[in-house]
């Protein structure tokens, strides 16, 4: 079935469209009540990311409230560790923990390889369910956190404040840490090209964690990993390409590598002014993002400004994927993302004449 | 008396040394032994910072054991709004806190302007007692935060991992927050003055929190501050330039403005290369950094090796001071800092001949 509106699609390619494409990392998310009360009906966050129907449900709950682009898959970053045995949950309040974690060269070893069919249906599941709920309305984005942003959760155990685990862990082991970056890489591109499979029609790399990296090792470390899974992504699907977007948060520095990296999109955090990464990547990728979060505080007054400046920051023609520049934060009022969405939309129609 | 080190100044104002300068920022800290044990006989941290006799005698500690260039000043960034009354204090293996944080208009207008030698007389005394006791051996360096970190602490109430807050009333009260940051780039002037009369030789501003915001947010609401602070310290004391040194961590994207922000030097965090930085600033200043603080968990090799490429990257010639590119960790191994320390100077001989 033909999309509806592949505006997100075309802007990922560096094609025309009439009005700038937006949606927003974590867009089904906390900040809806809805969400919150299907995840109280799940019981918890990783029931509900584990029963396709429900997670289908908060996936669309968006995208019935605000003119969205793009859908994508709800589920969590960590859903391959946790296949591998690690043993994912989450404590009230607190970010993702692991049962067990990666503390010896012997762990790394021993980590089983990835079957996604078995190991992780109900993702599939869920992918095939929303494509088939969308209805050709818009695309469905799938995405997988990147090899070093897995491995760090599965050194440190969960999150970190200064990620002393996992680099005492690449300074002293780098060889071991390669043979875990490399597991992971080839259990993410199965896991990516299997969605891509049961219907994700882009696909986004979250390496939430490569900026805290030197910069010799954010190439080795990161990178490469994130340049061997893209080069092994399926390139096109329903007889148009598949576009994979990057999303190093802290990655301003390397933006000239990111966006040679295969990648058809470096996804911006909102520290970089997006017409300085304009000029820096050139023609070579498409750039998503990048407004801070915070400015959904403001007022709508605020938040119509920032849309205005970054769209003119940005400037004429094609490449342009509006996004935050991080996931939406729980507490922001919903009645600011209609008037950040509409900002977009409305805003930026005379940059595409 | 006549400073029988001073390659740090030298550095600094990019004069040529025999060999590359080193200190460690919290090189007065928590992995050694005996500021553990000085820190116990003060009763806390805030108590060890408000002694003069205490806080010398850990400044001076890490000079017994290694062949720093210079000392600092043992102190907190947050001495300022707790002298104006916020009330700060510390809870066991949490970070600052404050008893009153600044919440509305009122607030920031009600702030008392800061007497110096009234309300941080104990910094001075800490300031000449240092510098009393170094004799002349090496340079003490005085700090301060900068104006936009004391306000992210101020308006947070303590850290913070995603800066609602202050963003909230940025966005909000822009231009409330533009009076507490000129209120605070006045005292924060007064106190770095009053240091280098009481003796400090060289001063370092700290704007840890800088690197959270945009790039228009960062040149309105930090780099200014930061501009005018600098341009009315005092330029000279005994006879020679007094340096300023400006650390914004995760600054690399604005390294050019901060290099001409009229700052003597610029201090690196370690995700940039030291070799583009100094592409990019040339010769408007030197620079600062910037070992990937985790590398001392690494073995001896490892960490001569990452010595080696930092000051290969830097190449020939003068206007580098060696630091971490963040404060050292508490977990870290002493012995490990002789290695660095002594690597520094050693390898770099042959980039000053």
């Amino acid at each position: 079935m033909a999309l509806k509106n592949d505006r997100f699609l075309k802007a990922l390619m560096r094609e025309p469209v009439d009005v700038t494409p937006v949606w927003m990392m974590r867009q089904a998310g906390r900040y809806l009540p809805e969400y919150r009360a299907t995840r109280k009906q799940a019981g918890n966050f990783l029931k509900l990311c584990q029963t396709p129907e429900l997670a289908c449900e908060v996936a669309l709950q968006p995208l019935q409230r605000y003119e969205f682009d793009a859908a994508i898959l709800f589920s969590d970053i960590l859903t391959i560790p946790d296949a591998m045995g690690q043993g994912l949950y989450f404590e009230e309040g607190e970010g993702p923990r692991f049962q067990k974690v990666i503390r010896i060269a012997k762990d790394v070893e021993q980590l089983p390889a990835l079957n996604v069919t078995a190991d992780l249906g109900y993702v599939m599941d869920t992918v095939s369910l929303i494509r088939r709920e969308l209805n050709g309305s818009v695309p469905l984005i799938g995405f997988s956190g990147s090899p070093w942003t897995l491995a760090c959760y599965m050194i440190e155990g969960g999150g970190s404040k200064d990620f002393r685990k996992v680099k005492e862990f690449m300074y002293n082991n780098p060889e071991v840490m390669h043979l875990l970056l490399e597991k992971l890489a080839i259990a993410i591109t199965d896991y990516l090209n299997a969605q891509i499979r049961a219907g994700a029609q882009a696909v986004q790399i979250f390496d939430t964690w490569g900026g805290i990296l030197t910069t010799s090792s954010y190439f080795d470390f990161s990178l490469t990993y994130m340049k061997n899974i893209i080069s092994n992504l399926i390139k096109e699907a329903d007889g148009r390409p598949l576009p994979a977007i990057v999303f190093t948060k802290n990655g301003g520095l390397w933006l000239e590598a990111i966006a040679n990296s295969g990648t058809n999109a470096v996804g911006l955090d909102w520290t970089i002014e997006i017409g300085d990464a304009r000029k820096r990547v050139g023609k070579s990728c498409s750039l998503q993002g990048n407004m801070d979060p915070f400015i959904l505080c403001g007022s709508d007054g605020t938040i119509r400004d920032e849309v205005g400046k970054i769209l003119e920051s940005f400037g004429n023609g094609n490449g342009h994927v509006f996004n935050l520049g991080h996931g939406i934060s729980p507490g922001i009022n919903p009645d600011k993302v209609s008037v950040f969405v509409d900002a977009v939309h409305e805003l930026s129609a005379r940059y595409h004449s």
